[in-house]
């Protein structure tokens, strides 16, 4: 599957065209937000090469790149919680990709064991922001899928 | 409104803990995803630099960094179309924003007019993809609302 060059399309083909350019950044990774289907919740954010995106589309489960291990990343490998793509979108100038996805296993797509990685309010009290627990518990302990020696 | 640095809060505070630490990155940069409060529905993604983030916490009013422009940048200053926050949360490494606004003036995000900047489907066909457009009628004629000579 490939991808043509932002370069070579006009700027209005780019925002409302049907030619789907996504526009890599120098480290040649796009922006992935990833939602539940069924709520629409925002469960995560990462990013994907090229790789990633056409295994994505291709295979109807999602795979990111991951920055920190420099490399492909099929979510949920390790842990079960793979996602299957629902619906991708993508924004006006084609940096940013949406999904809607189902999210398999117990239902957590952060690595804490949360269902969203958003788990944690901003709040604010005399001019000072601190961070407020804001989701129910983990639906899986971390250390016992992860640290399997 | 200072931030601490995330190399002095232990990766358990990071993730867990209720130390607001937020991680910009080597721009100084930190992401945003913004969503309607009302319905969930994701409107746009960008990026708040530590002015823009103190300014949305201490006005209630969303403000971004520009990258294009390179500045600060009041979210509808120049449309009208302002961004009311009402709920701030922080991912589990503090490297990525979850807004939930009230987008007010007409109701569009996009600077293309649409409610939403994610108003184009990715399709496949016959392994090739395509981008199918998913929404309504503009809110606002761009034309109209930024070419002001």
């Amino acid at each position: 599957m490939d991808f043509p060059d932002q370069n070579d399309i006009s700027n209005e083909q780019r925002e409302t065209g049907s030619t789907f350019a996504p526009k890599f950044d120098v480290n040649g990774l796009i922006l992935a937000i990833t939602t539940e289907a069924r709520t629409g919740q925002v469960l995560m954010v990462a990013y994907m090469n090229e790789e990633a995106l056409c295994l994505t589309l291709t295979t109807g489960i999602v795979h990111y790149y991951s920055r920190s291990r420099q490399s492909l990343w099929k979510k949920g490998e390790t842990s079960g919680e793979t996602q299957r793509l629902i619906d991708m979108r993508v924004d006006c100038d084609q940096d940013a990709l949406l999904l809607s996805v189902e999210q398999t296993g117990r239902g957590a797509a952060c690595h804490t064991g949360q269902k969203s990685c958003f788990y944690r309010k901003v709040t604010i009290r005399d001019q000072k922001p601190s961070l407020k627990h804001a989701a129910g518990a983990p639906l899986f302990d971390p250390k016992k899928v992860y640290d399997r020696g």
